[in-house]
């Protein structure tokens, strides 16, 4: 067989896993999925993914791309790796692409969720999938913040300190803050994201939507171009991969 | 301090709990719910609840009272209790009732929900709170079959062979089958539930979902009164005890 490059759109819940990256002597999503695919027939494949979900943080629409020498016909491939993956991840799709396909450079597009409990009691059955902030948030403050995070911009102030790229301008194509009942979802897509970028922004929303924060320092917090200007960091929890786009 | 009755409405992710019923050496949601409460000045209690949930099973509606003789006064104690409790626990509501009220015989209606995910793809966030059937149920010949087991009869052929109570006399108010997308729900509620009944009425519904049971030999089923004679029982994850309702 000639080795084919397989396009894996991939959702998890994240919230008992150390993260997407393979490390050694700890559960992640990349060495659960590796370990499926290494029991397919010539499944032994290196796998590369669009994203590096840290701890904690889940997705509906992780892309990755394997290599694979296997005899099974890709349309099948989706049923014979979700059998042998845990409960909680699963293959959404796989195709098969080019072997040209760029799977990191290649995404033009990145939308990520970051979904808030603002109601009386802690939901118990969605808490390891959301952040749970009592006290009514004010959602018109937070989508005044948000509307001013869009365009191209330099995002250092909502770069974790880890992140040591030194291009730190990217560009956010939409950032809206919708309610639905108690709960909040803040929806972002941008070209791509800095470390920590969409928590570091969802902290800083927090903090506008309970009055701490007037939404008009927002264009002073991404001119100080240093962490401590924005909010804090939001939990992981609430955080979801949702879709990711690519030129192709 | 007189000895206060407090009527706890209670909610759980019980995915990673050994049920409700305290046991030694085992995760609980009673075991759970007692080390809160014996954290509270003069919180030490019986705990007494309505419906002793199986290990897996979950609750947006659990009711227990407690007898307690602490001086923290009723409208505070859904926050302290709360405070003391892992996230994936909640009380929902605390209210004083009467030292006569009766937690398990007082209950004249219990609702339960069972919930089934019939999409093509695992729905990873929601896995540990639904049973995933792939194949398209017919939900037409759920609801036929559901609709037949509404009413006053002998339910022995729905309980478990664990369940030595002699009267297997059952009311069932209300047995409904709704779909909302790739989403079933099975809407019980009765008066009262042998054990396991409602997991053995969702796997019997699935069977004629699935086209295996025709809906119309419902009533032999229930005339057989035997269990070997109703569908499998289906998964503890789907199942989740929503209301209670009394007498008072």
């Amino acid at each position: 067989m000639p080795l084919r490059s397989i396009k894996l759109t991939i959702a998890y819940d994240g919230s008992g896993y150390h993260g997407w990256q393979a490390q050694p002597g700890l559960e992640t999503i990349q060495q659960k999925l590796d370990e499926a695919l290494s029991s397919l027939p010539g499944g032994k494949t290196t796998i590369k993914a669009a994203s590096r979900t840290d701890a904690g943080v889940s997705a509906l629409g992780q892309v990755a791309v394997i290599q694979i020498d296997s005899p099974v016909p890709t349309e099948n491939l989706t049923v014979a790796i979700n059998d042998r993956l845990p409960p909680e991840i699963a293959i959404v799709e796989a195709i098969e692409v080019p072997r040209s396909f760029e799977v990191t450079l290649g995404a033009k597009n990145k939308h990520y969720r970051y979904t808030i409990y603002n109601g009386n009691t802690r939901p118990v059955l969605r808490i390891k999938h959301c952040w749970y902030v009592p006290g009514k948030l004010d959602i018109e403050a937070m989508s005044s913040a948000a509307e001013k995070l869009v365009g191209t911009m330099d995002f250092k102030s909502f770069a974790s300190a880890a992140d040591t790229r030194t291009n730190t301008i990217r560009t956010i194509f939409r950032c809206d803050v919708t309610d639905d009942g108690d709960w909040i979802h803040i929806d972002v897509e941008g070209d791509a994201f800095l470390y920590n970028m969409v928590r570091n922004i969802a902290g800083t929303l927090v903090e506008a939507g309970a009055g701490r924060l007037k939404p008009d320092r927002i264009p002073e917090i991404i001119e100080a171009k240093n962490r401590t200007a924005a909010g804090p960091m939001a939990p992981a929890a609430g955080l979801c991969l949702l879709r990711i786009r690519y030129h192709q």
